[in-house]
């Protein structure tokens, strides 16, 4: 970036980053140099004005082998908001090479719901040293956080919040919040509960610092809150961050008292994971973090390359069936990937559209019916063009009209096969409660495949063509 | 959802929405039925309860025909907070409804960057109607931000924001904020500027009701600040939002000045669309937006489908080099699609991930080796494993041992080659500054179906393979 164009910046790590604001790789290879001749003191001064997120990104992009020692050498700059920032399995590898006591400290220093993000990964013996060697409150506060699911609210959310009673007026909440050092800084708006400790309200800050001291909090604050269920799932969570533009959320247990807060930043990482899923998913990629142990990624893709394999011999098996047209006229072998292939790709981008429909509560039963009628029209219209493409194109190359029509046909009844079962398998595995993601694609390019090979070398059948 | 689980919510549409917070279909037919019947007050009556948010969805889950109709019947329902909520096409068709002043009253009402979003799109010369319908602080305003590229950061910020002199105490901004009625409420920080208006702090709000007001406001400021040049494209203002976990930045000008302020709320929207762009480009479905004219959406997916065609062309070609051999032996032709299209299915998976990790910036060229390194070792992993499958499961069935060799042969040459292309073909066009989300696939695809049939077929040639 041109100064030009960032001209003001006051974050001193300027120079360490790209316009994108990564590490150039000339800083991590000068860290990393450093630490590895033994100069901890030039790598220290280098890390040092690094804003913890960078650090964070430092380690994620050091090899698995050179990382203890890059944090032996900056040991004394990986606090706790570095931790926090870092990618799962990174974190992992350097929390291994801590003692309980170390680990413990940190998550003191945390919110509750990043130090549970750091010891929920940890093996049962580990994670019992580490709460151990915390002091009650912190305990008692993360092993409550653990007893609820994963990706659960409850695990996504803080307990430290500002709660004040409804006959507070706009001074009082003011006066407490200056008279209790020991209140959280990072809160956004301030819980209205009643005596069960119930929410009955939300106050966004900017409205108590407009509003004169003797007015009332009941009479700024709105009613109309959105409160997240202990339970709920977090991809539902972000969803309803993301519907409502929430900073921040209250949490209610099954009694409906408040017992803690979601805030907007900690539901972006989410949406823009669950967002980013889709396409790992479709690929059956996993959750596809490069920084996942190989053998995990391996095991995890095998699976599904070993299912794809299954539907790839049924749909083998269907050209099995015209071994001896295909003996008499072995140009079809040559067009018949053509057919199956413009099928996968165009059910391909119809399963896009429709997962992410899903995905973002776009598509419900609601517009199901028109949803399938928009794509039978986009597959027959590009069934139509592509038929009549390949078609010409096959009667310009061979000059073999009888195969060029047979083509064409097969052509535009893949694409209308595509078209149907790229909205009717994920739509289908929705209602039933299967992720459309995970499952689909290989739902629809076996039915592509099997129905590209059956449509053409049936109809070449059929038609009794021959070299 | 069970009323053991959502006990509390006080916002008053739970009847009208499923657990997932989706509009209940039963619930749009009762709206669209009384539409459709005239019975505009039942239709207001149901209606009325609504989150402008719903309503916005209410209207993307109503057809196109219908969407007039219903606009008439809730008109004064129709507010811009539910413009602001609403899909871009959907928010089109309804806004060509509307008069250039009717334009212009809902323009007025919003933030700068909800006002932009509805007046980008229309024609230039509606638009400029519109424009001088507003009053001119408000036109000033949408015309300059109408003077940034799309979709940067210009067009995201809004200009309400609250700015305050560095020597100014706590107390003074406090005042400030209660005596000026005309300020805006929807902010989360205060931003400290020079004489220059150059920023040179900010300011949470919890900070400032938590600081007696004697302090000066320079003491309790953050001098750490990320800003955002108002050139910079909005992918990479989520990204940084994301980095840094910031709830509102400001947005400077070429000289350094303060012109502008994004919050969190507007990015959610961006990095959850980015995110989730990625498996709709992938597949070569443009932005699949379901809302979209569907002739539009044809010639989207038609551009790659003939992409591809061309593609499947060459690789279909290959196949003709071998139409001898395939004569002689058809079995060929039934297990050749199992190797091309195994290629196929790993090199998405790679590619998947290398286009997730380089849209999030954890690939980048400081860890590039390591990471072909690394898919080269998956790619050998699942090969290797796939390869004996095929070539046990081809003798099992055929009892052809020279052809499981073939197979088996074939099928690890291919793997690696989609390991090698999945991580090659992203990085390269991300190095070329093309986008490797739209790109990549079919040169990827060409890659692995072309190797995988000359692999095949050309190991069987050599090998004289015969039935």
């Amino acid at each position: 970036m041109s100064d030009s164009e960032l001209p003001e910046v006051e974050t001193p790590e300027l120079d360490e980053l790209d316009e994108d604001d990564r590490l150039r790789p000339e800083f991590v290879r000068a860290v990393l140099d450093a630490v590895e001749e033994g100069e901890t003191d030039a790598a220290r001064a280098l890390v040092e004005p690094l804003h913890p997120a960078d650090v964070a990104d430092l380690f994620e992009l050091t090899p698995h082998e050179q990382r203890a020692g890059l944090a032996h050498a900056v040991a004394d700059l990986l606090d706790a908001d570095v931790f926090a920032e870092m990618n799962d399995y990174v974190r992992e590898d350097l929390i291994d090479a801590l003692t309980p006591t170390e680990v413990a400290d940190l998550a003191a220093e945390l919110d509750t719901d990043d130090a549970v993000a750091i010891i929920e990964d940890m093996e049962p013996e580990d994670q019992r040293e580490v709460l151990r060697a915390l002091d009650p409150d912190d305990r008692a506060a993360i092993e409550e956080a653990l007893s609820y699911p994963e990706e659960s609210a409850g695990r996504l959310m803080q307990r430290e919040l500002i709660a004040v009673p409804e006959h507070w007026t706009v001074g009082d909440v003011i006066t407490y919040l200056r008279g209790h050092e020991e209140l959280t800084t990072d809160f956004w708006e301030v819980f209205v509960v009643d005596p069960q400790h119930k929410p009955v309200g939300t106050c966004a800050l900017s409205w108590i610092l407009r509003t004169p001291r003797w007015v009332p909090i009941a009479d700024v604050m709105s009613r109309e809150q959105t409160l997240i269920p202990v339970d709920m799932d977090q991809e539902e969570v972000a969803l309803r961050f993301q519907k409502y533009a929430l900073i921040s959320a209250a949490v209610t247990d099954w009694s409906g008292r408040l017992v803690g807060m979601i805030t907007v930043d900690d539901v972006v990482h989410i949406i823009q994971q669950e967002a980013g899923e889709d396409a790992l998913r479709l690929s059956g990629a996993g959750e596809g973090d490069i920084n996942q142990p190989v053998r995990l990624t391996v095991r995890t893709r095998m699976i599904w390359l070993i299912v794809n394999l299954g539907t790839a011999m049924v749909a083998s098996s269907i050209v099995g069936l015209f071994q001896d047209t295909i003996a008499a006229f072995a140009l079809l072998a040559v067009l018949m990937p053509i057919v199956s292939g413009m099928g996968g790709n165009a059910g391909t981008q119809t399963l896009a559209v429709v997962v992410r429909a899903l995905a973002t509560n776009q598509l419900t039963s609601s517009n199901t019916r028109w949803m399938i009628l928009r794509e039978l029209r986009i597959a027959a219209a590009n069934g139509t063009m592509l038929g009549l493409l390949i078609g010409a194109g096959t009667y310009l190359v061979f000059g073999n009209a009888d195969l060029s029509i047979v083509i064409a046909t097969a052509m535009l009844i893949n694409n209308v096969t595509a078209g149907l079962g790229g909205v009717l398998v994920p739509v289908t595995l929705d209602k039933m409660n299967v992720d459309p993601a995970v499952s689909s694609a290989v739902f629809v390019t076996t039915l592509t495949d099997t129905m590209g090979f059956f449509s053409f070398l049936g109809l070449a059948t059929l038609w009794g063509l021959h070299g």
